[in-house]
């Protein structure tokens, strides 16, 4: 029933059930994760895939955001996926820390070229709203113990999202819809293990591709089990919650100030405010003898890695967020990038901080005690960390880290303009046009 | 350890290495892999997915088996491994119950003629005995639990197989094999759940791309975890038994009579010789009043559909598989055609069709009772099933098998010249060449 609930729910939705904080938050999904995607085009997961899978692309219909490629719909959806995540930058849905938004959208920006009518901002909402409400759902009814086995909770559900998304935006039958379901369900793409290789962001590409795939699949009639879901994941209930009959996820989707585990968020938060302190003071970093930070338990088991050897793995360490936070007072996807990672202050800073499990703290808060030579300490807590669903950022804040993330590589005009495009989602006739701006 | 063992072992295999009986065990897989490709390649699964995909198809280099049509590699692999399942007639390594070779062969098959050199028959077969070696060591390694909870162990393992065999025969260094090792293992494609319908062909050849995909990422530089398979498998030990530091599992690979779950195998085995031994003795079928079948208890678990709708789910029915033996003698994929399947003399002997488990019985042996009216009975106890490792197909009935699935594709002159092709791989100066006759 869980399987056929949520194919009826996809298949009924429509642009006006959704309230205005519904799509308010789906447009800041979609801004965020576009800039996401284009800031993440030209890292090498991005270029390697692309070189390695050049040779077997078809008709280049479908754009890849940031680049002056095109290529199918079917690549278009794994390239744009890799990128999308390859900074681990992109939104969280934080009671499942799934990252909902780049397997559902990647799949749809890559087949709507392919369309023969342009699909409009209302629709091209709907159809994420729906994906990312699976996504999210789904993962709620399996977390915690799906992603505590090992699972990459972002892209076993994001192939049933994006599934769903697509399948929305096809108009398919609820019957197609549950098949579709079935297909994306049965490719379970995402060890935890791969964390901190190209394979992490490899995982929504495949998932937006493994979506788009079993949407098109069941359009012409291959069919799967039509009761995947309950089979395997006993969701029978928490389905029955779906969209307006209970809460909607994508309003709890937040998004990352910091290219990197969510987990370190509230520590980086803290060092960026003390790297001003420590300016305001007079103190040079030089002189820090130690940083103790009290943090969630959770930030020393999914960031621990104390000398990470290069971009990917310092987004597992809050030793490395701590201290570029101090040093640089910024943590962007520039201060991730390998020389700084081994840069020799920033190693030597990263040697000096100490993390501290408290099972007191709640995983959005940190306490932080800088030690200074001569015996001064400076000391903040922070209680919310930017970013969080109680301190989210706003679209000033999403502003600015689209343009960081744009501006080196689109330049400032086209920045400014993309920018503008896709904060008016909404309003756009034809969202395929997007290919013109990005 | 586990991870770089396999590749350590995959660079290090060289068709020397081989012994005779695993050569003639690769060369029979392949032949018996080739006529079901053919076989399989105008089902529905198969012209489904072709029609849904071909409008993101990349420049046509790879032969589709049976079809004059042909496609980018990528797709090739997909389409050649959903043929190469979807009637249950591939073969079966009977320790894991894997089917080992569509996965590999079709990754294979697919990437050669895109290669600038050509592929000989000897280095065909090195590559799919180490695909296949690997698919079948993990196999046993997470033999039964693996399956148990839900697994298609064929797609599971066969991911990783296809990205050793396509890595081994793009002479990747082992590095770049233990990363292609792991993004195949992270690609976990594969539910149960989905038996009975057109995904559990879509599996193998999902598999067979997974692995594709693997090997090309990882040839140009994309990373995963080097530790993919003793962190979520534990495979130590048993991979230290790879090649010939242990036993060759190529040599355990078995080849089906009937196309469909081979657990029936040992009813519809002693069905076939009832039905001559009914004609022998003058006793017309519709006078059977009720046929006992005294199976291994699994028999009845996995196929134990009384009323199948269709010829899919006839595979899974011990019923149809004893009925048609009975009435028709004999069961190739005609006989599980939907309109056999719905015949009413078939329905009608189904319903007089009773299986009883028995623990004493293994899963290759059964006993059968044929009841006629007037108080006659017929017995026939079946200690190993055709197609057993104990009672292998012959050379001269795998042809059999070939012809009958190629005749009416192919017609009967290519059919000939492709079986002796296939018959004579070993030889063959350019593998790619079978496009040729296929």
């Amino acid at each position: 029933m869980a399987t056929q609930a949520l194919a009826d729910w996809t298949v009924s939705l429509s642009y006006p059930d959704l309230p205005e904080e519904v799509t308010h938050a789906a447009v800041r999904s979609f801004y965020n994760i576009a800039g996401c995607i284009v800031g993440g085009s030209q890292h090498p997961a991005s270029t390697i895939a692309r070189n390695a899978l050049s040779p077997f692309s078809g008709p280049p219909t479908s754009h890849l955001l940031g680049t002056n490629a095109s290529t199918d719909a079917m690549h278009a959806a794994l390239f744009n996926g890799i990128a999308s995540h390859v900074h681990d930058y992109d939104d969280t849905h934080l009671d499942t820390i799934i990252h909902p938004t780049g397997p559902v959208a990647c799949a749809l920006l890559a087949i709507i070229p392919t369309l023969s009518h342009p699909v409009s901002g209302t629709e091209f909402i709907t159809a994420l709203v729906a994906g990312i409400e699976a996504e999210c759902k789904i993962g709620l009814a399996v977390w915690p113990a799906h992603y505590d086995v090992g699972w990459h909770i972002t892209s076993t559900t994001g192939s049933i999202g994006a599934a769903v998304a697509v399948a929305k935006l096809l108009s398919l039958s609820a019957e197609k819809v549950a098949h579709a379901i079935g297909l994306a369900a049965t490719q379970v793409t995402g060890l935890r293990e791969m964390f901190g290789s190209h394979a992490k962001s490899f995982h929504p590409g495949r998932a937006a591709q493994n979506g788009l795939l079993a949407a098109l699949l069941a359009r012409e009639g291959f069919t799967s089990s039509v009761e995947a879901l309950e089979a395997k994941r006993g969701l029978e209930e928490e389905i029955g919650g779906l969209g307006d009959a209970g809460r909607w996820e994508i309003v709890r989707n937040a998004f990352k100030p910091f290219p990197c585990g969510i987990v370190v968020h509230p520590v980086i938060d803290g060092c960026v405010w003390l790297h001003g302190e420590l300016e305001r003071v007079g103190v040079d970093v030089a002189d820090i003898e130690e940083v103790i930070a009290d943090v969630h338990p959770l930030v020393l088991e999914l960031t621990g890695k104390a000398t990470p050897k290069d971009g990917l793995e310092a987004k597992f360490s809050v030793y490395h967020g701590g201290a570029v936070g101090l040093l640089l007072g910024k943590a962007a996807p520039a201060q991730y990038e390998d020389d700084v990672v081994l840069d020799g202050r920033v190693v030597a800073l990263r040697a000096r901080f100490r993390a501290v499990p408290d099972e007191n703290l709640r995983a959005d808060e940190c306490h932080l005690v800088v030690k200074v030579r001569g015996g001064a300490s400076i000391e903040k807590h922070v209680d919310y960390a930017m970013g969080s669903l109680e301190c989210p950022m706003t679209n000033e804040q999403l502003t600015a880290k689209f343009v960081d993330q744009c501006v080196g590589i689109l330049g400032e005009e086209r920045t400014d303009r993309a920018s503008r495009w896709c904060w008016d989602l909404e309003e756009q006739a034809d969202v395929g046009r997007i290919n013109d701006v990005l």
